[in-house]
């Protein structure tokens, strides 16, 4: 990240720093910083360094801002779904940045919306998931599943993800669902651990209003619904996560010519 | 078949019926017949009588002779995904029929194109699946998959399966594969006990080209592509079966408000 | 269970009932009644009535007190593994107790210790399972698994499950790992939604000695193991899980000739 | 193998070559050239040098000779299950062998009869699996499962798969069966592409005995029993494949100190 600010520095582009990220890599006062989430509204561009996990939260922080910046994920160690640069790739896509040889790629977002007596308790947008779960505590997750107001099925499992075509290679793909082209408008829905193993994952049109009604029992659970494996909500009887479409969307910034089947091929072992 | 006949004959309307069915079920001279693929032209509405597989024939004659007929299904034993009308409904559903008071399903079709020499050696539509398998010969199928002019992935497996969304419930079902609501416009690709551990079921557009070219040795094979599970075409060393959406489509009569996820729920035991 | 204790009193055999469920049968002091744990060392039959689960319990009961009573299970609603009774065969199945017409299947119990800094926090037996779960507060849980002193695999993954022949048919099966016959001396090591799709279930023998060694940071986790889905015991930085054979089995009471095929078919409509 | 013979030769050793790879290697009159068959009679040792497909060839040769020597497998590129020694170590591993510096694995074998109108139409042995296959032409298999006499399941699928612990990680793996141990006494049967998504991998154990009945109408099928992927028997109408652990075993010479899961972790990526 370092290099990365002094290389664009030394160009003429102004840098701004994550302020967690400044005060570990110990930067002092040689850039300026800013709160993750306020960073998204003033820059052009947000360049996310680390892992898929890093870049989930830089877009969360441009998305939940509704800042429409596009960002760029740099991978320090292994190549990520969504941090196709590489360090040694590093110059040449700066470079492309600053001379705008870049194309974006649009991803769609789920919004959730946790409705609670009448009112809403909580709204999140997510890249890769929604996921609900059991806690240590509880023996199973029962839940129903509706779709645009209509009855689809009875789940009982340890949790159920509802996941971007972006998300098909994260958690989805763990819990045994398929992987889904970006390009595909779509919603999978998977069961992790389900009790009913004709329970298979089911891929629904994007446009679905996913409505999910964990059957809980008495006051305190630890059934939670999860936003991109970083924001956590945790959830009460009669509570219905309601999930649809977003009405924004993420630019993923590109600068290589890297495809999607690149990426499966290198990260599935899929060219052995 | 005989009583559906007569009902629809005592009010007016004109049955014809498969040579092959009326032959089986000794129909005499009682109504006219015609060969499967020569009815499709000259009537209003196919009714198929039996299972998915009867509804997928019928289906076959329609599209072949690009009739643009709809097809109803009517099931004699178990509810198929395609033939929703269970003995008990079938006077309401021909009264339906009858009145108009019907609605249609457009269903994605499948064309497969067999490469071979610079010729077409065949060519064929599918609603449900276009399948690449090796014969009992043979240890391993070995597959080169391209979508869109780009090298995807080599399978070595016992197959590859290509469905449509139609076609997610049956043999891809099998196979591991996800069930994709009809309304997703997405084709996928499952492999049939492959390999690579990884090698995992993938969801595409249903706009993609997608060429399977066979790694086949020596002149006599045993490698077939399957339409629909009916129709077989031996593949020869440096064949491409060429897949795309068809220019073409199903229509589905439906003459009852059972939705999909009913059918999902009934067939798979969603509901237990 | 009070239609039974009416049966067997009549019949000159001594009841006497869990405290628990007295209480919530009100059955007031018509019976004798004492603690789950303490009824098993007194009795000559413990007879459970429920699900699966209320029969883990009262197998727990006589296995932690050491009892080597045998258990026979009654299930109230559905078939289970375990509990074979139907409500229709009770008075059938006390007849058969009463006159010694029964039989006894031999179960192998697992032994599972939390080694902590050079002592034992906990020793806990299981007849179905002892699994390893992340919480919810986790992302990703991993563990190194190490057999008879040697390194088998790194796992990351939401849980791992080193389930008996007995528990192969409850959340093993549920997280893909394979029905063990109970005859097959053998523990199966399932993982719940692997990041590594190679990491499969594996089959080892019985004699095994299988320490999990779960990789944690900070001191307070959410990682926890659980012995049958009943008692859960929190595991801090450092701990081992050494999962070895018991050397004490649980003893299933039978009186009916139902296979364990039987069962399998039932509950797993293997009969369609 | 030249270079393996020459050594051999050089140090007093009797070399016998079988006598396809003889010709294959166009070794001349160098050495004494024998059929693969009548080989295992007359050696102490027979070395395979290849994939885990030659060893199974090598080892099949000396099981059905009943000649109880022990086999030893050198892979020439990737590493295999069963063949253990790579190029590299190939001098050091004759050394061994010339030393009696070696020790031997006892693997179990599976001994499958087709039994027809009353005699016995074919029996030959497997050390992975015995797997029956519908053909191209067949739809679907049907199958009638019974052990020890019971009626198990009825499997409609492509196939099934009896396979060995040590064919557990061959075949097996593909069709989704577990991985099982070589140390565990039991045999597995999976199911290939199910119709009936609850038709899971069982684990039985190794003494059971197993009877599969296709059911087949008319006379000419195309459904196939295959032992090790290498010998083809085409079934009939009526015939029943039983299949029991068989009366011999495969002696598996080994000269390093590589374990099964150091081979499963190369093999499975687990290290990863």
């Amino acid at each position: 990240m370092v290099d990365a600010a002094e290389w664009l520095t030394a160009r003429g582009a102004s840098v701004v720093l994550a302020q967690e990220e400044a005060a570990a890599a110990a930067t002092g006062a040689r850039w300026p910083t800013a709160p993750r989430e306020g960073i998204a509204k003033d820059v052009d561009v947000v360049i996310a360094f680390g892992g898929d996990g890093t870049l989930l939260s830089a877009a969360s922080a441009v998305v939940h801002a509704n800042a429409g910046v596009p960002v760029l994920g740099v991978h320090l160690g292994h190549l990520g779904f969504l941090t196709e640069v590489r360090r040694a790739e590093l110059t040449d896509a700066l470079a492309s940045v600053l001379e705008g040889r870049t194309w974006t790629e649009t991803r769609l977002l789920l919004e959730g919306r946790i409705e609670r007596a009448g009112s809403i308790a909580a709204s999140r947008f997510a890249l890769n998931d929604i996921v609900i779960t059991r806690g240590t505590l509880s023996r199973m997750l029962e839940l129903d599943v509706s779709v645009n107001g209509e009855h689809m099925s009875h789940v009982r499992a340890d949790g159920l993800i509802v996941a971007t075509a972006t998300g098909s290679t994260a958690y989805n793909l763990s819990a045994g669902g398929p992987v889904v082209h970006p390009s595909v408008d779509a919603v999978i829905l998977t069961p992790i651990a389900p009790h009913t193993l004709t329970n298979r994952p089911i891929v629904l049109p994007a446009s679905a209003e996913i409505v999910l009604r964990p059957l809980l029992e008495g006051a305190p659970t630890d059934v939670v619904a999860t936003f991109d494996g970083q924001f956590g909500a945790p959830l009460q009887s009669g509570d219905a996560v309601v999930i649809r479409r977003a009405d924004r969307v993420l630019q993923l910034l590109r600068t290589t010519t890297r495809t999607h089947f690149d990426m499966l091929r290198e990260k599935l072992n899929w060219n052995r």
